[in-house]
């Protein structure tokens, strides 16, 4: 017997048949004896629905807290539904508001972190057979008001449950069946991986693989959560994602494409001591965040430094460069949103070096030129023309799984 | 400065402009420093809406605990609709849940009834100078569970936070502008009276006036809150309902039909001592409602007892006397729908013994003919032929008030 936890996105509970698809899944691991704990998120497009109230009523800047009141009724809905349908199967269930399951949070609306879930009223339901259905993305602050954790917070509230109660997985259903080393709808020869680490996950995630919410893989991999993507609508193992995997063959574990990256280019800057610091350290005060940089010599003992932050970010950073600019010399800034990240991950590859040569063989054969290099231990990332970003990808998977 | 409470039902909030409607009808009298605090129902069809989605994961009974979870979420939404169109008119505001707001109540899902209003979140919202829009129809159970209070259950709340928190008035607003001496669409001569006392009240609610819910007005004579009746579209002076209210030349407060009725007789009943205990003890224990009782001596030493109950509960009726068959002997059993119930109320009365031939004169000269008459201190009630029930309320209506 174990204590599962699932979750479940809104698209795979947005109608009455598939609330019950939803609900003969759970049931058949309830069957077997074990304890199963529900997550799931708002119906289909209740969420979109309930922000278009708002934005008749206030177009620009409806209170957050309000938001977050009216938002959290959408998974308050499809929790009682998708209980109603267990016990229509002949099952006990019982639904339970983020409150009611423990969640507290700190008291960011619409961004609200996860402080703790004390899952004492979940034990009691388990203890009392019933398979409980949790609310996800929501919580409470300390002033007893509803918070949400923000788009794709329901991934974290299940890990969070699964870290609290120490469950034996933690299984994520979504619209593929598991992790693939490129998007498969792209790249017909991607491969889907029985298992993968937290951290090629986590670097997948942040390059544009949009399987697993970032915040919840992280929480995964503090608390030592195995988690598991598999298919809502196709019932077969999905990926494992977990702490260490099996050696295998393949050298890369992904290969993905993030099409929302502005460059911006600080050129002819006077080389004088802590310039970078200022900007970054203005940069990170604006809450822009920066993901590669870049900086080189340029001529007459000036220098120049180029970095990447994402397409909505890009005037807020723009922004604070001009708050910067009577306090140095330069001669211009410039933006470009016509570029992409094309990324390759894998655990195996830091101690390979012939990944990145092997890469870059890729995109020559291509034709297809590079405008910027960033590495990590188990990440190279190049930036590349936009309209050729597509064909990169399959180029790059095509040189590494065969 | 007073304390307001303020009612709006799900058509006063139906969409974005009404909304607007009821934030400008409330922050009116903030701006005249009273303190305010708003009972809002779910936007109109939004109730309607949630329980068909329940109907289509089960058409026959979904777990009235889910039921109360689904529901409830109706009032989530308007009360932060509108919590945001108050802010939007530059007044700060905050919505409250059932539970935020105090409300504890029995475990009747469903049909709940109120224990206590803890008002202290509210009392500290307003001494912070915030509007309070508190969700309607719903509380919270010692399970930490929610629960509904059924329909109409939204008066019921505001008159609860009233009582309370000793409310100057607590005003629920309507879509007409008052109660009237008789349906004012059916009975051109209808006037609207300025005061009428709870007891008054409380008979027009039972015979079919739908402005007030009844377990609302109970609340508030218990606790001595002054309400008033008053319409959301036409801002005026309602109709208020207190303990006492001025003489007024009127003999009569209001006339009014029920056509839900259904009148079941048990003909040639054997008289035997006890008898009546037996079938009144029976259906109290099915939980049906009896109205009107009538026993008559039939011939032969044996006796008629003929009762009405409400055409729902016809079939419970039923049920409950035939259980009884094998214990007592009669003729038949007979139940009868084609009549309606038509009641004069008025607290004047009592002191007026003309009030009964006044009516039945009025019948008369219609030539309506009264199958079953029943009395009370403050009202006089007729059954009739349904066919003939609206131009018997006009009939009454014109010899009283003219």
């Amino acid at each position: 017997m174990a204590l599962i936890v699932k979750k479940f996105g809104g698209s795979s509970v947005a109608n009455a048949e598939r609330v019950f698809n939803v609900a003969r899944i759970i049931t058949e691991d309830y069957k077997k004896g074990n304890d199963v704990v529900v997550v799931v998120s708002a119906q289909g497009d209740t969420t979109d629905d309930l922000i278009a109230k708002a934005k008749e009523i206030n177009p620009d800047s409806p209170s957050k807290r309000e938001m977050d009141m009216l938002l959290s009724a959408g998974e308050q809905i499809s929790i009682s539904l998708l209980a109603m349908a267990i016990e229509k199967l002949g099952f006990p269930a019982v639904s339970l508001l983020g409150w009611q399951a423990g969640f507290s949070t700190n008291s960011s609306y619409g961004v609200a972190r996860i402080k703790k879930v004390d899952s004492e009223r979940i034990r009691r339901e388990l203890d009392n057979k019933r398979i409980v259905i949790v609310a996800g993305f929501q919580g409470l602050n300390k002033h007893d008001d509803i918070t949400t954790l923000g788009r794709g917070g329901s991934d974290t509230s299940a890990v969070a449950i699964a870290a609290s109660m120490r469950a034996d997985v933690c299984q994520i259903y979504t619209d593929v069946d598991g992790v693939y080393t490129a998007d498969p709808r792209k790249v017909p020869k991607a491969i889907k991986m029985d298992e993968i680490t937290y951290d090629e996950m986590l670097e997948l995630a942040t390059l544009g693989a949009q399987v697993l919410n970032n915040r919840s893989v992280e929480m995964a991999k503090k608390y030592g959560v195995e988690l598991e993507v598999l298919s809502s609508l196709d019932p077969k193992p999905g990926t494992i994602v977990k702490e260490k995997v099996k050696m295998e063959k393949m050298l890369i574990k992904g290969v993905a494409k993030d099409n929302n990256v502005s460059r911006i280019s600080i050129v002819g800057l006077d080389d004088t001591p802590g310039i970078a610091f200022k900007i970054f350290n203005k940069l990170a005060a604006s809450k822009v965040n920066v993901d590669i940089i870049l900086q080189s010599v340029g001529r007459d003992g000036t220098k120049d430094i180029t970095f990447t932050v994402t397409e909505d970010q890009e005037s807020d950073a723009l922004k604070a460069l001009d708050a910067l600019k009577d306090t140095m010399s330069y001669k211009s800034i410039t933006s470009d949103t016509t570029i992409s990240k094309v990324s390759v991950v894998g655990a195996g590859m830091e101690s390979h070096p012939g990944v990145a040569a092997k890469m870059f063989e890729a995109l020559s054969d291509a034709g297809i030129n590079i405008q910027m290099i960033s590495t990590s231990e188990i990440k190279i990332s190049v930036l590349i023309d936009k309209s050729e970003a597509e064909r990169a990808v399959v180029a790059i998977h095509d040189k590494f799984i065969d």
